[in-house]
């Protein structure tokens, strides 16, 4: 049976990434069987395991179940002594942006159906002088249009703009970026498990405007754009009251609520999913999912770092490229 | 011992409004002792009590604890039929508005040490003509400045602004506004039982801004406002990611999170406490408390509706004004 290959990015060598990445595999019978390719540092992994007490064995392993797969390692350079654990620095952005550029290079040529990425310092990226701001900006500048979604068991949410100051993403909120915002979406979810996903819409102002009376971009702009979305054969809502949406799509487990900012969508998702939610990019050619937290400095080197969300996102990258291949 | 006085409006007499009265006074044992006033037709009390088995007495009752107090009714005018059970009307607008603006006209002959409003209908009110969109238009005019929160026992939430189009509400992001509203919110929070208030302060942008990489708000407007605010000795954070800081307060029972628009505030508060949350308007020289929810007219006039998010606005009211007394 072909299993689904995918890559797992180490992340910024001095934050929680590579104490999540040691726990999550060391225990391969909590995970669903695949061949697992770790890009790293094989010090970095080295030094973190002896601090934790694990060491994995890469080749053939036993995953959930009983089923067989395969954990992999490919090498990338080691760092220089000079990375301190829990502090960004160039030398830490320079790897994890190693890790990420060989991965995602690896899945544009087809040797990977998935990457996970543990989380990168944005700041540590900034010191490295890379132009990116993180990951969904250089995946961005390669496959423009992709969508920044984020998934639970209870509540799933898809975010029409994302790091974007809140007037700016206000401008976006227009008749035309929105009918080809639901389109793709739909095109995207249609390559995933979720082919008959139910879309709803939030609006962008208190009681969804109120008929026009709280704001106008619901009636001139995004009543239309679902009206036209729906011609076109999207499952979407007309917008409901930001403060309703979330809750109605609660443990509604083929609904996606399409939020019209960052924070509209985040609020409610942090909110109910904090240890096992999963950040997924829709559109891209490959699958990709990360965990739905940053680098955790202040915890870094302390035992403390939950793999949950890691986990949940190999869970969730696994199964979508399952449904793809 | 002096019980405060509290009246209780019957909302819209087409909503859950009388169903959930009746059923909190059912059962005095679940409500703290006090002088409860209804401000209510009679006729539509005697109607719904019918219609669920339940008589109300009035005179002396037995309260939490075996405690002593009182229900009393202010009886209004009955209708003439016409007021249909889940529709809004001019009829069911005038009448609320009735109960509505007789309880304030008693809190402001300070007859009343608190208000509770049962749901009424925006659209009630609009086709009765009244030039006020709700409850909390009317207290705007009548006592500008009241600040709207949110109360719950794992979540509290005040909000700079509410019914207003998103884009405006941005508008009133101003270091001025924000240290006026700081400054006021700190001293209504004072003359409740929450004297030691920690304000955990939302940001505007997607990560509170980024250090302005994500928009201007924060460095421009509310770092400086609420620096001012810790100067005059407001126990304010610095503005924190919006999609972080409801989190952060969570089950911090001293803890109010400052919101800097409507559905900001929201999102999070509906989702932690749609039973049992409780709007509060602060600021005025009353206590003012209802139920976060609607006239729910879908499941009017079905014995469905729970009292659970009016006792908590009763059991608010009765601690605000016992403080206060």
């Amino acid at each position: 049976m072909t299993r689904p290959r995918i890559g797992v990015t180490l992340g910024d060598p001095a934050g929680i990434g590579p104490e999540i990445v040691l726990k999550s595999f060391s225990r391969p019978e909590r995970l669903p069987a695949a061949r697992y390719i770790l890009f790293a540092s094989p010090g970095v992994l080295e030094a973190e395991g002896a601090a934790l007490g694990i060491e994995l064995s890469f080749g053939p392993a036993v995953f959930e179940g009983g089923e067989e797969g395969r954990l992999e390692l490919r090498p990338l350079e080691n760092p220089r002594p000079g990375v301190t654990r829990g502090m960004p620095s160039a030398e830490a952005g320079r790897l994890s942006f190693l890790y990420f550029e060989t991965a995602v290079a690896a899945a544009r040529a087809k040797e990977l159906d998935a990457v996970v990425t543990a989380p990168i310092s944005k700041t540590s990226w900034a010191l490295a002088g890379l132009k990116w701001r993180g990951h969904t900006e250089y995946l961005d500048s390669l496959f423009p249009g992709a969508v920044m979604a984020f998934w639970s068991e209870r509540l799933k949410v898809a975010l029409l703009s994302h790091h974007i100051p809140l007037r700016e993403a206000l401008d976006l909120v227009r008749e035309d970026v929105l009918i080809r915002f639901f389109l793709r979406l739909r095109d995207c979810l249609g390559k995933t498990g979720l082919r008959d996903a139910e879309f709803l819409l939030a609006g962008l102002n208190p009681h969804a405007g109120e008929g026009g009376v709280l704001g106008e971009e619901e009636t001139r702009e995004i009543l239309p754009a679902a009206a036209m979305a729906r011609r076109a054969g999207v499952n979407i809502s007309d917008p409901i009251p930001p403060d309703v949406v979330f809750r109605r799509a609660l443990d509604r487990p083929n609904t996606v609520v399409v939020a019209l900012h960052h924070d509209q969508g985040l609020i409610a998702f942090k909110l109910l999913a904090f240890e096992s939610g999963v950040n997924i990019s829709l559109g891209l050619p490959f699958v990709r999912t990360s965990p739905d937290h940053g680098t955790a400095f202040d915890i870094a080197g302390r035992n403390e770092a939950d793999p949950a969300s890691l986990i949940a996102a190999l869970r969730l990258a696994r199964r979508l490229s399952a449904a793809a291949l």
